[in-house]
């Protein structure tokens, strides 16, 4: 019998923790938060939607965005949450946790982001907020892969707490204050969900991570965890083009979309090369089929052309099955680094190949490839206010004046950015992993880990009514009765 | 060896009311069913397609519906359907009549919705109809949800045909005649449906359907039913936004978007109060998560602003929990009243919660917060036709003449509209129920309840092969032989 | 113990048959895939884009076809993938092989399809073609239905290289050279699909295919497959209309929503008729629902109104279950065609009827039915260049000359072009049969059929601890030890 957790350990904690922060949000959302003009009544434009038959209606900015949004939606909720079910005994805590920490996050980065976005005081919602929401719950969830199954809800949601303004920092900084391309957000969503997690979990690590046999897969764990494959691979183009515009929206869907198909290609043949027997591995197609996702995420929206995608996502899929492979059993035995879910091979390293790609790509661009749709892609290249160069685009075309950098310059922000961004994922994460330790946050006991039986009603296991087939080797021997089989009994009660 | 039903009782029952039916569909289609102007090829603005360049197409009316509606389509589909998949033995009755309902009753709420809206004598179908056709089906898998697992599908089909005429009655009453606002369906679709089917629950009633052992989940459905709730809660603000135009739109993407975030923390805090040693419930993160997308439904479009979504979202997941907790099982012991799925927790009380904010918020309502929009959110407020208000407005604006109601009013009939639905619901629901009781529809036997076996071919059980490891107890006496351990021979037959 | 596959036998061929295919897509894209006009950033119409509000951004063509495309997505790699997964030892390779198999074909598919529609040189990508890669991966899908278990996955890519080559010449014959209509591809992807897959599989056919206790279900593997089936349902009205212009799009979906509604009302009656004790089947359930919207597919676009779109629901319907409960027994035991998933029920004959019920359409297609729209949807029928006929349109719309067909001639090249599909598919599918035969390609032993184990890392089985309660009988005599009963000990390790 296993030990359960004594319930006086954690009573109510979680009730009270997740009632203050409610009515924290509540609080803070009656102060700050109002309905942007696309979704306020009494907005003139709104206003005006009688006088000329509906059309307005349909360039309400919502029509523009939805779509895609909810895709990133299904991302979110079912993707993530899905993906994270191959665990045998943990299923519950995959799609539970992971549900109820988005839905924990999307509320706080609206207001985190929103403080850093202020619009005359107030922060103004509609759907390209719950985008940026989104994305931030994504970051969380990340971090979660590295730790699943490991820590406890408790402590999940401090940490999806403190993430976030660590996470809002950084976005701020990369993309507003460094004018950083980054439309599928490969730097400050992957790399830094990854390495905050990992940076937690490196500072959590306890021996009995390890070695756990309810650290596995059964056969339908594994296909409830394609569900959440195939959904992250299917809505990836929106994911990585959701928050741009027209042609750029439309690039960054073509190349995610060639880069997935190769890198799940690339999977499927250095699976085989790699694994004994040459099987596939499941591990590797749940996970490494996305990494090309990831690793075009930065320059989705540039002109890399798709074969160029799509070598982008050849050398993904490669990395990531490699990193199942080699790389994290290395960490876990040289650095003591346990990454349950892989993150560093889906999300980590395919994050800083992408912010690589994404350099390069930014130091070809020029508008003899671009065209002014240039300053589309990398506002900051747009010249100078009142330079010559922006008056002669201003007789044709509306553009806004930018910084006047040149493609090396732009290079050079694309990497301090994504060095900026392992700083401070690392340093939070650490830190973050040194206040989950204290103790009044239920740091899991061995026999919980991995394990939904001690924090949900688990129902009882699905009985088995068995005829028991006696072979020889039992009749002859009680000892040993291995081999025996028995054929399950339809018609008795199941 | 269970009893199975003798096929004699049944047979072919299914089939002829089925063909019946569709052949009753096909020739009112055949009468009374055309293409909308939207989607009739000799509508003259569809000839002028090709004059501009493929414009006109974009403004085809399905791009604007249709993104939304096919978020419905799958929370009714997938949805409803694999909710209620949490049955261990019930599966495929789950999901199969989930389909089969919906698909049938997306014909007849065609009908009876299009005689309601009769144009020149004819219906006319189009996105906007699919979508209405979608939201009954949506009432009908409710009232499905309350009688899960104790109804034959002969009484499911007869039920659904029934509903559906009271349901598009109530509605035309509600909706129309009385002009209520109700843009999420909160009303006409959740209060209806819950408490039509938990009136012919109640009528129907037997004290076999308590205590089965089959009324319970394993662990693989309890994830099962997961992916539907997930996918409900996801595309909820499609369901409470499609009919919407605009702002009115977007307001109600926003305000369900945040209802269900602050819902499903509450959730989980509430449910981790409530449940013995604190342990997290899977009933109520299944269900309890999306009462907040019921409870803002009513008032979806209306200026609430988004901590007002959250308070109603809160409420909502608290109210859930406790009718999961307490009240259902009162209702049970009390009043004999069965609800398979709780849909009193998910959709009866969060839908009379609806009601209620809505009527508060109609209450409130002026054009000193909606501007004109106000005549969109509650069209019978506009002044009355040739009135100095009317006029006023028409100086600027296109607006309908409506019938001059104050806020007051507003949220008088807004109140009425939901006495009436309560009323229609469970008159007609009690009364579907004793027509349900016809021996010729098959009423299930105790041992039929709550089990595919009966009504499914249902594939063999996996046999599981096992090695039995005998211990030192077994060895030593063959009466009780606990204890015994067995693990899977992987390479034999599975 | 089963006899594993010898790992020298396929050592490393999928590995470098992946990879060399992977390489010339690589080249192939490098030499001739460049961007479409929407999407290339220095197309002078995207240079636009600032300079009027972003309303440019909104005519992108992305927006009018990315919500659609998507669907389709989610219809190959959700729908087609989990549909197969009812197999009970072979949900890895159906969902997997239909990830891998997929991902290649859209990459090849690009570039045969490419090929045939050069432009200047080169071959633009877009949203559209990535709508048409994802159809062609459809045909391979098919393909891979019927021979689901039987092949191993390096025969696979060899398949669906092979087939894609004669598919797009297909396509292109059909819907480019004929000018036949065939909206959602019944013809041009389902019969093409299935009757090429039926060819191979015929071919390929050995006597160990049959009778495999591997072959069949178990009560999880059939819920899986379950959501296949529903998200194909649902999202077929957008595989048949996605290409579609404005109210022919808008037509197509209502025409499928109703042929579909239909047909799965008729499965179920049909059925609980020819099934024993009038029990549901869940392979009909699985997939003749669904045969509704592929024998509405030719037609969808054209003017058959709801009821007739619903009459052909209601036969394809039919004619789905009577083949799986009749015609594919009989095409096993006489003509030795085994069929796994029974595309010939669900795609070919149902293809085969779309084919029939679009030539009779045709035929009675005019301009008094359909107004100058009949243009769009027959494009040959429009009035030869510089005829009478065409000067009078042009003076109000534009229109591009056409063939001058009339309708009964339409109707001809309609059923030319199912003739020359299914000739094409089967002739090219008995050759790829063959091919499929050389040793190299690893055919399975039969003891690999329909599993998991020998291509795939499969997890440890749940192992179960269970108590096992002795009844008399036991205790009496060990030989027999039916009827032995386990409970399962729910605190142990599971």
């Amino acid at each position: 019998m296993a030990q359960t957790v004594e319930p006086k350990r954690r009573r109510g904690k979680l009730t009270l923790v997740l009632v203050i922060f409610q009515i924290i949000f509540l609080v803070l959302f009656g102060i700050f938060v109002e309905y942007g003009e696309d979704s306020d009544a009494k907005a003139e434009q709104n206003n005006l939607e009688h006088g000329n038959g509906g059309a307005d209606a349909m360039d309400n900015r919502l029509g523009y965005y939805y779509p895609m949004f909810q895709d990133v939606h299904v991302m979110i909720f079912i993707g993530f949450g899905f993906l994270m079910t191959f665990l045998k005994r943990y299923g519950f805590g995959s799609v539970g946790y992971n549900f109820l920490l988005a839905a924990f996050v999307i509320q706080w980065a609206t207001l985190m982001q929103g403080f850093l976005h202020l619009h005359h005081g107030k922060i103004q919602v509609g759907v390209e907020t719950m985008l940026t929401s989104d994305f931030a719950a994504a970051a969380v969830l990340i971090s979660f892969g590295a730790l699943l199954g490991k820590v406890s809800h408790l402590q999940l949601i401090i940490l999806g707490f403190v993430e976030i303004i660590f996470f809002s920092v950084n976005e701020y900084v990369g993309a507003g204050y460094f004018q950083t391309a980054d439309v599928g957000g490969s730097m400050f969503v992957h790399v830094f969900g990854a390495y905050f997690g990992l940076a937690a979990s490196r500072v959590l690590n306890k021996k009995s991570w390890e070695g756990s046999s309810k650290e596995g897969s059964v056969y339908h764990s594994d296909l409830f965890a394609m569900i959440g494959t195939v959904f992250l691979w299917m809505f990836w183009p929106s994911f990585n083009s959701a928050l741009a515009p027209g042609d750029d929206q439309h690039r960054a869907v073509i190349n995610t979309y060639y880069a997935l198909a190769s890198c799940c290609v690339t999977t499927f043949a250095v699976s085989a090369m790699v694994s004994k027997e040459n099987k596939l591995d499941m591990v590797h197609i749940q996970n490494s089929t996305l990494a090309g996702g990831v690793a075009v995420g930065t320059c989705a929206n540039m002109m890399i052309q798709p074969w160029g995608a799509m070598v982008i996502g050849v050398v993904a899929g490669t990395l990531s099955v490699v990193g199942y492979k080699w790389i994290s059993p290395f960490l876990l035995s040289k650095v003591h680094l346990h990454d349950t879910c892989g993150v560093n091979n889906l999300h980590g390293m395919p994050g800083i190949l992408a912010a690589i790609a994404g350099a390069i790509a930014a130091a070809t661009a020029e508008t003899s490839n671009y065209g002014y749709g240039l300053y589309e892609v990398f506002p900051a290249r747009a010249p100078l206010v009142n330079s010559t160069a922006l008056d002669t685009i201003l007789d044709d075309f509306t553009v806004d004046a930018g910084s006047g950098r040149t493609a090396g310059m732009q290079a050079g922000f694309q990497l301090v950015a994504l060095v900026i961004t392992l700083a401070i994922a690392i340093i939070s994460g650490m830190l973050t992993g040194l206040l989950l330790k204290i103790p009044i946050l239920d740091q899991l006991t061995p026999d919980e880990l991995y394990d939904d039986n001690n924090f949900w009603e688990v129902p009882e296991e699905d009985t088995h009514y068995v005829k028991v087939q006696v072979d020889d080797q039992m009749k002859g021997s009680m000892d040993e009765l291995n081999g025996a089989t028995n054929k399950t009994e339809k018609d008795t009660k199941m």
